[in-house]
């Protein structure tokens, strides 16, 4: 049974976790975070020298870090990954506009008023700062929601999963997302795909 | 012909160019800059809402953005680009880490010696932590470039392709690859690999 290696409160964990559960794939789940050290022993170090979460560690012991590629890994040959080179380059373009125009804004400035040890970096120039290019980021899915139902299309595929992710709680880093009723469709469109489970959720 | 929109000085440009060129592939340049506006043109926005480079149009006006996406997309059914899916998760890995862990540090802290209109953004707190997170990821390099030739393996991929962009030239912001000598000769076998072109360089 393969190890996802990740912290139950982190989008970019609860990506590869929603997929296993809508794949109906099995696997354990070990607590690991980069709030209690846990992400910089000498030992995960060895598995991941980036010292990041998720990862995931397949049963021959073969590891797989990045919540994107992960993603990518596991969807192999599911309805969440196309196999036409087009179609997955779609897929692929919002998977790192997720990594690079999102992420760094919409579940940083999340982080900020959810963990308590992060408050200090919270001037009010940086949450205006993270607030602008939040909302961008959500602006530019906005447009693409409202010519196709999910990211890449017609079809959900992980490019949905990974934004789903730290959209879904955007609210919680103060964005409103009552500016992007797009973006709200698909949110709910998300959930409603068969298997969908919320971030909390780990295998029984 | 394909047309490839980007700006000469740009590592992020750079990667599709220099895949292309290696592939034998002709396509058309058209000079396109976050410096000068010409990615905010109401026309530029319409192909890529995100307003950034570099921005792929093929022949029947389809897109793809993202450089990362790109390299993917071109080098699919090449030798840069493998087919088993274990093989391509380690290169999506590293094209992830790329665009989260290490040109966010190593490319803007070049950003702000190179371009004069972001001098004032170089506060000293700014650039001592942009060197101390681009020398964390060139670590993170270095550690698996001791342990093999290229980046995901034997073979040279598109993830060193996408690395070698923004590091080839990371002394232009300070830092000292005489620290990562595993780094300093890799960069040396990416240049050797055939059709290597340096990124300056436009097709004829």
């Amino acid at each position: 049974m393969p190890t996802l290696y990740g912290m139950l409160g982190s989008g970019n964990c609860y990506k590869p976790r929603l997929l296993m559960a809508k794949l109906g794939r099995t696997f354990r789940h070990v607590e690991t975070s980069s709030r209690d050290g846990t992400t910089r022993t000498a030992e995960y170090l060895a598995k991941n020298p980036n010292g990041k979460v998720p990862l995931l560690e397949l049963d021959d012991g073969r590891l797989v870090a990045e919540s994107n590629a992960i993603l990518l890994f596991l969807g192999h040959g599911t309805r969440f990954v196309p196999a036409d080179p087009y179609d997955l380059a779609l897929v692929n373009q919002w998977l790192f506009f997720e990594q690079y125009s999102h992420e760094p804004y919409v579940a940083v400035r999340r982080s900020l008023f959810v963990y308590p040890e992060r408050k200090a970096q919270a001037t009010p120039e940086r949450l205006a700062s993270l607030l602008d290019s939040g909302n961008k980021a959500l602006g530019v899915m906005e447009a693409q929601l409202k010519a196709s139902p999910f990211l890449a299309g017609d079809a959900m595929t992980v490019a949905d999963i990974a934004l789903y992710a730290y959209t879904h709680d955007a609210g919680l880093g103060g964005f409103d997302l009552g500016l992007f009723p797009a973006v709200a469709g698909w949110l709910a469109r998300v959930e409603a795909d068969p298997g969908h489970v919320p971030m909390t959720w780990t295998p029984a």
